[in-house]
C-alpha cells in the first residue's frame, strides 16, 4: 500500500484555519491545492476537501473542532486505511455541509453502459424483482425502477455512497408480488417523486402516459403503454444506450402472467411485438423479474428464442390460458399497497 | 411486425436442390444470395443459411427432406413468428451439420463491456453464486466463471444460444457452499476443461499458478493468487475490460470468511489490498456471491465503502475472528465433489 497517496505537510495555524484543498479518491488522499488565504476561513473555520469529485467543506462546530479534523489530517502516518477510517468518521457531518458535485465521468463508478451513465441492477431474493438504479454521471440526476420495500435501506444507502441525487421512483406497474419501495423511499429522500401509469389509477406524485419523457440530466425514458399484465403496464427506453426495461411484460425467455389484475394475453402478445420487440435487436432487455437467475437479454435473442413469444398469437393466447399458476403470495397485502404508494404511507404492517 | 423482412421467391427446383444463402438475425429472415448453381448441391441436397452470422447447412435425411424445408421457407406467409416457428422446428437438425461462425461484433448480441466481448453474469438462488460467461465474440471461445452443478442445463442452453464454444470452466476456489458445475458441464460440452489453481490440490484438466493467463479468443483472464479464504483461492482479472471477478476473496461491501479450509484472515487482508484494491478504481468487481442483492462493484468503491477492509489490518482480522458464522450447509457434499470435479464424475446424490 505504499505510495498509494502523498499527503503533503500542512501550513495551517491552531485558532486560524486556512482553507485547504484534499482530494480522496478511494483510498487515495492527495493534496491538490496546498493552500490559499481564503479570508471566510479565518473566520469560520473549515477545511475544503473533495473526495472523489465531490466537492465538500468540514464545518466543525466550533474552531477547535474544526482545528482538530485539520491536525488529525496532518499527522495521519500515511497509512491509507487509517485515514480512510478516519475520513470516514468525519463523513457524516461533512456531508450536512456538502455541495455534491462528483465527477463521475473521471472516476469512472458509473456502470458498464459508458462513462456518462451510472447503471446499477439490483435483486430482490423473496420476490425475484430487478431494481434498477440509472443516473446522469455528470448531473447525478438519478431515477430508480421498481424499488421493493425490503430493500430500500440497501437502495438509498448505494444512492448516497454514488453521490447521486434520487429524483424519481418509477413503477413499471402496480405490482402483485411485492410492496412498492417508493413510499418508503419518499419518507428517506422527500424530494424523489414516485411515477406510474396514469392508466393503473394507482396515486402518485407523477403519472405518466404513452410517449412520456422522465427526465434525468441529459438522458431521457421514454414511456411505452404495454398492457397485457396488466392494464396500466409500461415500459422504458433508454434510446442513446440501447436499454429497455420492461417490467412485467416481456421476461428473459418469458412473459409475465396474464391470468389476474386485468390480464390479457391477446393485449400482451401485441405490447410485446408492438412496442418491444420492435425495438432494434441489440437492445438490452432488463426485466422485472427473472426466476432462473439470468440477468439481462437482448431484443434480438427474444426475438428468436422466447418459447411463447415466436409462437402465432393465437398459439400465444392458449399457452397464457392454461399455465395454472399459484395465486400470487403477496397479493392481497401489495395492491392496496401499491395502489396508494409513493403518496400515502405504506401499511405499518408491511 | 410488417417490412422485418424481406422473402424473396425460390427458383429451386424439386429433386435438384439448389442452395440459397439466408440471413436470419432474429425474427429477420432474408435471402442475402438469392441462387447459385452449386454442383454439390444436387448431390447431397442442402439449404445453406446463415443465422445471426452463423453459417450452416441443413442436410436432410433425404433430398426429399431437403426439398420440404426448403419449400416451407418458400411458402411461409411472412408473418416474422411463423418463419421463427418453423426455423426452430429445423434448428437441432441443422446445427448437426452446422460450422458456426457467428458475427458478434454486426449482431450485438454480445453484452454491457462492448461489442467484441460476450459478458453475462448468472444467478444460482440457492447459494447465492454468481456464475459469468465470458466469450470473445469475434471466434466465439468462451469461458465460463463458477458454474453451479444445479443450473448448468440453463448455462449450456444460453452457451448454445448464443452459438459460443465453450472452452474453459474455470473456477475460483474450491467452494464448500456448492457443487462446482465444471463437472456437468464436461458431460454436455466434453472439449471444455475445467480449471482450478494447482495451489488447491484440486484435480482439474489445467491447473492455473500466480501470473498464468486463460485466454479465449483475443482476450485472457491473468490469474492472481488471493489467498485468505482457501490458501488456492485465486482472482481473474480481464484487464482489456477492467473487469476483475475475485471469487470470495473480495465481497461487495464485505470479504469472504475465514473460519475454515485454511481460511486466514491476514492472508486474505493481504491478498485483497495488494492484488484486487491496487488495481485501477475503475476496474469493476465481479465477485462469486452477494447475499444483498448486489450484482457489482468496482475498486474504487470497495476501498472507500468496504467496512471491513477499510479498517486496519489488525482490526480487520479481530472482526473475521469473531463472525461466529453458522458451518455451512453444503459443505460436506460440496468438498469431495469440488475436489475432483472436471476430471471424474460429479456423485450421483447431488
Amino acid at each position: 500500500m505504499k505510495s498509494i497517496h502523498t499527503f503533503k505537510q500542512c501550513t495551517s495555524t491552531i485558532g486560524t484555519i486556512l482553507p485547504r484543498r484534499l482530494t480522496f479518491t478511494g483510498a487515495r488522499l492527495t493534496t491538490t491545492t496546498s493552500t490559499s488565504t481564503n479570508p471566510a476561513a479565518s473566520v469560520t473555520g473549515y477545511a475544503l476537501c473533495s473526495v472523489n469529485g465531490c466537492s465538500f467543506r468540514f464545518l466543525g462546530t466550533s474552531t477547535r473542532s474544526t482545528t482538530r479534523f485539520v491536525h488529525e489530517l496532518e499527522k495521519e502516518d500515511r497509512s491509507s486505511h487509517r485515514l480512510t477510517t478516519l475520513h470516514n468518521h468525519y463523513r457524516t457531518l461533512c456531508f450536512i455541509n456538502s455541495t455534491p458535485k462528483r465527477q463521475m465521468s473521471q472516476s469512472s463508478w458509473t456502470g458498464p453502459f459508458g462513462k456518462d451513465l451510472v447503471f446499477r441492477q439490483l435483486l430482490e431474493y423473496k420476490s425475484y424483482t430487478y431494481t434498477y438504479l440509472l443516473a446522469d454521471a455528470d448531473t447525478n440526476e438519478a431515477v430508480i425502477i421498481d424499488p421493493v420495500i425490503e430493500t430500500v435501506d440497501r437502495d438509498v444507502k448505494l444512492v448516497h455512497d454514488l453521490g447521486l441525487k434520487l429524483i424519481y421512483a418509477a413503477n413499471t406497474h402496480v405490482h402483485a408480488d411485492h410492496v412498492t419501495g417508493s413510499g418508503s423511499i419518499k419518507k428517506l429522500i422527500p424530494t424523489c417523486k414516485s411515477v406510474i401509469a396514469e392508466v393503473s389509477k394507482a396515486k402518485a406524485d407523477v403519472k405518466v402516459n404513452e410517449g412520456d419523457l422522465i427526465k434525468f440530466g441529459k438522458f431521457k425514458l421514454e414511456v411505452r403503454s404495454t398492457p397485457g399484465h396488466t392494464d396500466g403496464c409500461i415500459t422504458f427506453v433508454l434510446h442513446e444506450k440501447g436499454l429497455v426495461f420492461t417490467g412485467d411484460a416481456l421476461l428473459i425467455r418469458g412473459c409475465g402472467r396474464t391470468d389476474f389484475q386485468q390480464g390479457n394475453p391477446g393485449s400482451l402478445y401485441d405490447s410485446i411485438h408492438k412496442k418491444i420487440l420492435s425495438l432494434p435487436q441489440s437492445f438490452y432487455v432488463f426485466p422485472a423479474h427473472d426466476y432462473t437467475g439470468q440477468t439481462m437479454s437482448t431484443v434480438g435473442e427474444e426475438l428468436r428464442y422466447n418459447p411463447r413469444l415466436t409462437k402465432p398469437k393465437n398459439e400465444f393466447v392458449e399457452i397464457m390460458k392454461n399455465l395454472n399458476l399459484p395465486y400470487p403470495k403477496q397479493i392481497d397485502k401489495a395492491l392496496p399497497a401499491n395502489m396508494v404508494c409513493g403518496v400515502f404511507d405504506v401499511p405499518e404492517s408491511s
